[in-house]
Formats: structure tokens, C-alpha cells, sequence
């Protein structure tokens, strides 16, 4: 078994204007603040949240004093993960327990990661999956923390249900040390019921809630 | 050989209020757009060029048309990479073919990544190396077009001499396709004359000339 670096794929959703966001969130915007015609080089001028396309929650995103996300050692962010299918349930299904159990049980590992394809990343850039999206469920959530997994990550903008009162899925996994990672792309879907070497690595803010990151998932085996 | 992920070590700089920047780059601040007490959540507004901290620049920075950050492929920003100390000289030095050949000619091979140590990280935050830092000579970036690396690494604000009027070794490596790595933290000194894995992931700017990275060192070989 080897990790084949070489045909890594990228799971992350560009960064531009125009970009879906959280309701509410600060709204992106990446615009040149020099220009190789006007002054000699190309600069770009970034304004965006913590939480904008493909990014990771840090424990601080709703836990007090919780972990930041600069506090998060380098190497959580690489490790093995199982690809769930979860996309024959429609948009806006809560991801639960049994439903995680069933697909891929024997596949989750202590201090493994386990990332969740529901098809919702296919309407990326439909207005409608801004609020209308799939998400973990509480009793999902609980059973994550039950297996003590290290990392969840989800294709859509949320893990909680949009709406809900209380963060409850994301509490039951932050408060219990497991980081979360939103926004994936729709290319998780290559990896449907397989183990990858996940890499997500976000941007190194001081202090703070969560950050952007760059997730990419490298095949294990042999070449094709 | 193993790569040994659980041993990464972080070679990124810290991105927060008041951090050192490129003369002339925009600001960086990094604020709480929503706080836990206030809002029930902890979200943040981030402001930034697109060479704050460690970061990647893509040909886009300086050649017409160049390549964009978004179009490198995720597979080119992993791979071995030799750490070549040139800190025996003062800051200020300017890199040169010879530096290199001497200090790691054998080691750097085609398709691979040099990173350079020159001491100056070591003054992170200290403002006088804003502008008097180690770079790159115009020769030195001759010898690795030369060698045909993938891309090159720097513990400074920049590959080019400050104040320089033309970007003479930017151009010679990124209108050759080699990708430039600026502000690696101190980090590096850990694995001087070593080979590592180097995973330095930039966040996906659509069409922009550079982006914010993370980049962590992986050892390589043997369990302590």
C-alpha cells in the first residue's frame, strides 16, 4: 500500500467573488490591489470570513476557550479517511447515526476521519442549497464521538441543519475535540466507500474560530 | 524510507494583527465579525493580500498571462525537497549559483523543491528585516532554472533584493514554471542538509497571482 501523491485530487471549492456563502457570513471578495500594467506586478486584495468556501472548524467556533485553530497540530490534518456514501437520501437529509453505521461502520477507525458525500455539492452555486442543505444530525454526531473520530467532513455549508436553534451537532463534535470540515467539493464523490489520505490544511490564523483550507485526497494502492 | 506524517512539523508564520508585511501589501486584519457572547458564535473577518505570511506565488505575479494560483495542479505542491542552510552568511546576502551548488548540488534534482535557510526568519517580526532580508540573486535563480526544479523556497519577505527595479530572479523562476514559496518560518533550520517531505498547500483564489499557504515539513526515514 502506498499514498499516490501523483494523482492527488483536489477537494476544494475556488475562492472568488460571487462565491455561495453562509447566510449572514461576511461577504468575499478578492480584487486586484496592483496590476502588472499599472504597477509592475499583480496583487490581490482578499476580504472574506473564517468560514468561507472549503474551511475547518476549530472547537473555538462555539466552544468558550475551546481549541484554535492555530492550536491544531499540523499533523491531525493528514491522516486516513473513509469516503460515505450518502447521496441516495435527498437534499436536506440529517445525516444520522444508523445511517453512518450502515454504510461504513466496519470502516471507521479511532482517531480516523470520516468524510460524508450527500450530493448537496452538486448544486454548488444554486442559490436553493444555501439554506436547503444536508447535514449531521445530532445522533450522527453522537455517533462520531462514540467511534472517537478525529475529523468530520461534510459537502455542504453546514453540518447543522439550517435554522436549528442550537448548535447541537456542532457542539457534540467540537466540544468533544473533533474538528470539522465543511464545504467540500463535489470530487469526493471519486472516493465513494474508500480509504484516502486526507490533507487538509487550513491557513494559519492566530487566535481564531476556524480558517479557509486546502483539502486534498491522495489514493492509497496500486497505479491503475 | 517512510514518510512520518505524525512528526510534521509547521513551517508557516502566524497570520495576525500587526504581523510583519511586505512594504506597500495591504494591511492584514483579522477581526471577530461575530463573537459567542454576542451572537452565539465565534466567526472572523479576515483582510489580507494574497502574499501575506507564508505564501505561494504563481507565475501570475509577474509574467503576462502567466499561470494562476488555482491552476497549479494539488500534486505539484507535495513532494521531497532539500534544505539548504546559507545562514554562515549575513542577512542581506544575496543567494548565488555557487551558494547553492556548493551547499546541495547533488541533492537538488529535477522536478524536486529546494528550500533555502538564510537566518533571516529568525527575526521574524523585528522591522529592520522588512526590507533588509536574504533574496535571491538573479544568478541563483539562473542555476535553479538550470537544475529544473519544480519550486523554491525562502525564510524571507521575498525572493528579490529589496528596492531591486526590476524583478529579475521572480521572473527568471516563475517565467520558467517554478513556483516560489516566500516567509517560511525558522522552522526549517530544523532540517538543514535533510531531505523532507514538503506539503505547502495555498488556498484555491480562482484566477488570482498567489495565495496564503500552509506548508509543513514531513520527515523522512526512521522512528527516532
Amino acid at each position: 500500500m502506498r499514498y499516490r501523491f501523483e494523482d492527488a485530487v483536489d477537494l476544494t471549492e475556488t475562492l472568488e467573488n460571487g462565491m455561495p456563502i453562509y447566510p449572514g457570513d461576511p461577504v468575499p471578495s478578492f480584487l486586484p490591489s496592483a496590476t502588472l500594467e499599472k504597477n509592475g506586478v499583480n496583487l490581490t486584495k482578499i476580504a472574506m470570513g473564517s468560514h468561507t468556501g472549503t474551511h475547518i472548524d476549530a472547537p473555538m467556533h462555539f466552544i468558550p476557550s475551546g481549541t484554535t485553530i492555530d492550536q491544531i497540530l499540523v499533523s491531525a490534518f493528514i491522516g486516513e479517511a473513509v469516503v460515505v456514501d450518502l447521496s441516495q437520501n435527498p437534499i436536506g437529509h440529517g445525516v444520522t447515526g444508523s445511517d453512518l453505521d450502515r454504510s461504513a461502520g466496519q470502516e471507521i477507525q479511532e482517531g480516523g476521519i470520516v468524510l460524508c458525500y450527500t450530493g448537496t455539492s452538486e448544486k454548488w452555486g444554486d442559490q436553493t442549497t444555501n439554506r436547503n442543505f444536508s447535514y449531521l444530525d445530532l445522533d450522527g454526531a453522537k455517533y462520531l464521538v462514540s467511534k472517537k473520530v478525529r475529523a468530520f467532513g461534510i459537502d455542504t455549508l453546514s453540518v447543522e441543519r439550517f435554522g436549528h436553534v442550537t448548535p447541537d451537532s456542532h457542539k457534540e463534535l467540537l466540544g468533544n475535540g473533533i474538528f470539522i470540515i465543511e464545504s467540500l467539493s463535489n470530487k469526493v464523490k471519486l472516493f465513494l466507500g474508500q480509504r484516502i489520505l486526507l490533507i487538509a490544511l487550513p491557513i494559519k490564523l492566530g487566535g481564531r474560530d476556524g480558517a479557509p483550507c486546502r483539502a486534498i485526497a491522495v489514493p492509497i494502492g496500486l497505479e491503475h
